[in-house]
């Protein structure tokens, strides 16, 4: 396998992102084309160098710009220069910690999408107790419509299925009240299009269906779906940040601190949302993956085997069949 | 004062309902119509009858039922007759832990919005360690424009500074970054209408900023500030349940629980979203106010001096006031 690994955007720079490609050089059979400043990375990765290929440049699309603006534009930057070498056919995915828009709207133009994908999708898996729940869109897309929901449901489920391993994975809709019927209309109509669908639908799903597993799969909207995410992740940090200030206050409290270690720390593996390298884009005709912006080299170069995993999995191919068919259906239909 | 208070629709029903207000009245002066099965509940209010008039029925608007076909049809249900008691002029607000959706549908067609008012929309008090931060809306409304959002940030921000008393409140918008332009369409007009108003707008505020208050007043559709709302209360219900499980674990972590509960008292206490008794649905003629709807006798009884001292700060004159001045403001503007 061959993957591209953005080396720019992530906020701790190329270095870092040399440095989990040696992390993942270390442990796993792949090779890669590293798009970035050369000289920073060559010394941190001489002992790979035949496994490597070098796109030097030190240009990227920031989180200010205008994503499908700065595509066109920026013809030497590390996003568009990546993508475009994607397109060979040596080459099987995609990496980045850089700019979320910048990658989506790369996917369009460069890498283009999968026939009959309206919108691509950000799917991340959600630790809970049951294993994690995919929420599909975790925010690349703003305004969407049934029809579009709908389909990041069928790419969620087949993302579940054959990357994940879970098998007819359960599939919610994420609302504000379990009864068909709630929700603004977007939703009411989704909920019609996914209950009449091969998908096995459990439903309307309220956001703490993403903590306590009652889905496999959550289809959100990006904007709504995004909202769930920070708020849980934010909750989560604040609380466990007041229960460390409690602890610190006191020796009494240290000791009792001291003594729920490992409960703590049992509690932060089980929802710790870094688990995960990064996070797909569904619905392009190449393996795109997101790593977290603020990665570090540990968890970027989780992400590497995630992407390994995930191209080698060719869930394009079974979107591709899935969105045939759901049109084929349509079609009988009417 | 004279309060209407509807005894149907909570989980724990009218007995539940008559101690509650029997607790009030043992601390405040005021009141009440009380709407509901008067046998079950004059033994336990025996003490204040001089206080009490009834309005005794059976019937209620369940949380199934569709709320604007139930308001026309049911019109010996609690909700119908108690708002229909509140439009005479001695009556100074009401009260119900009833359906949500009836109590907007009998604000909209008994109690009549306040002119000008597109939508009324309900404004809960997110507690944090900044003292609060007011959620508008937090349910009411699925299908909302950009308009209706700009009206929910003045009727928030009027509620937060005369009745919680925040002088000049900062009112922030929902988003899923920071950045002016993010958003789906609706969210990046808002913006611009936040803006351009004589509000103390700081912008578009990540959910976190709940957690955080980096604004007295967040405004959201109610779809958005819904999710928002239930992934922090799924989040800290299930992150300290796990801690409590982790506790009950061994021995060694008991006593490390025991040494921590005041620490776990705190910030439960901080963020406990029972310390308010409910929420007033802004926008209407006269004062409306919803309580949880599985309050106990305690919780709701907190309700009572919420509504008592949201009632006299004539909120409704004030928002009128605002929305005729915002109204003539456009009008020059054109």
């Amino acid at each position: 396998m061959k993957l591209i690994i953005d080396a720019l955007g992530a906020d701790e720079g190329a270095v870092m992102v040399a440095e989990a490609t040696k992390l993942a050089m270390e442990r796993h059979d792949f090779d890669a084309v590293l798009v970035g400043p050369k000289n920073q990375m060559e010394p941190i990765l001489s002992s790979y160098l035949s496994r490597i290929e070098w796109i030097d440049t030190n240009e990227y699309i920031t989180n200010d710009e205008h994503p499908v603006l700065a595509i066109r534009r920026k013809k030497q930057s590390s996003t568009v220069l990546g993508l475009q070498r994607l397109n060979e056919p040596d080459c099987d995915g995609f990496l980045t910690a850089g700019s979320t828009g910048a990658l989506l709207a790369g996917g369009y133009f460069i890498t283009k999408r999968i026939a009959g994908i309206e919108r691509a999708c950000l799917a991340a898996v959600i630790p809970n107790a049951a294993g994690g729940t995919v929420l599909v869109d975790t925010g690349a897309n703003m305004d969407t419509t049934p029809e579009i929901l709908f389909q990041f449901g069928t790419m969620g489920a087949v993302y579940m299925s054959e990357v994940l391993g879970r098998s007819n994975p359960r599939v919610g809709l994420l609302n504000v009240g379990a009864e068909p019927g709630k929700g603004d209309k977007r939703t009411q109509q989704a909920y019609e299009l996914l209950k009449d669908s091969d998908l096995n639908f459990v439903g309307n799903i309220e956001a703490r269906g993403l903590l306590d597993g009652s889905c496999d799969v959550l289809v959100a909207d990006g904007f709504s779906g995004n909202v769930a995410l920070k708020t849980l992740e934010g909750t989560a940090k604040t609380l466990f940040s007041e229960i460390r200030k409690g602890i610190y206050s006191s020796t009494k409290t240290k000791i009792g601190g001291a003594l729920l270690k490992g409960v703590f720390k049992g509690i932060a593996s089980t929802y710790d949302y870094k688990a995960y390298g990064g996070a797909p884009l569904l619905g392009t005709r190449k393996p795109l993956y997101k790593a977290h912006g603020n990665s570090g080299a540990q968890t970027f170069a989780l992400a590497i085997p995630e992407l390994l995993h995930y191209a080698s999995s060719r869930v394009e191919e079974k979107i591709a069949s899935r969105v045939e068919g759901d049109r084929k259906n349509g079609t009988d239909e009417n």
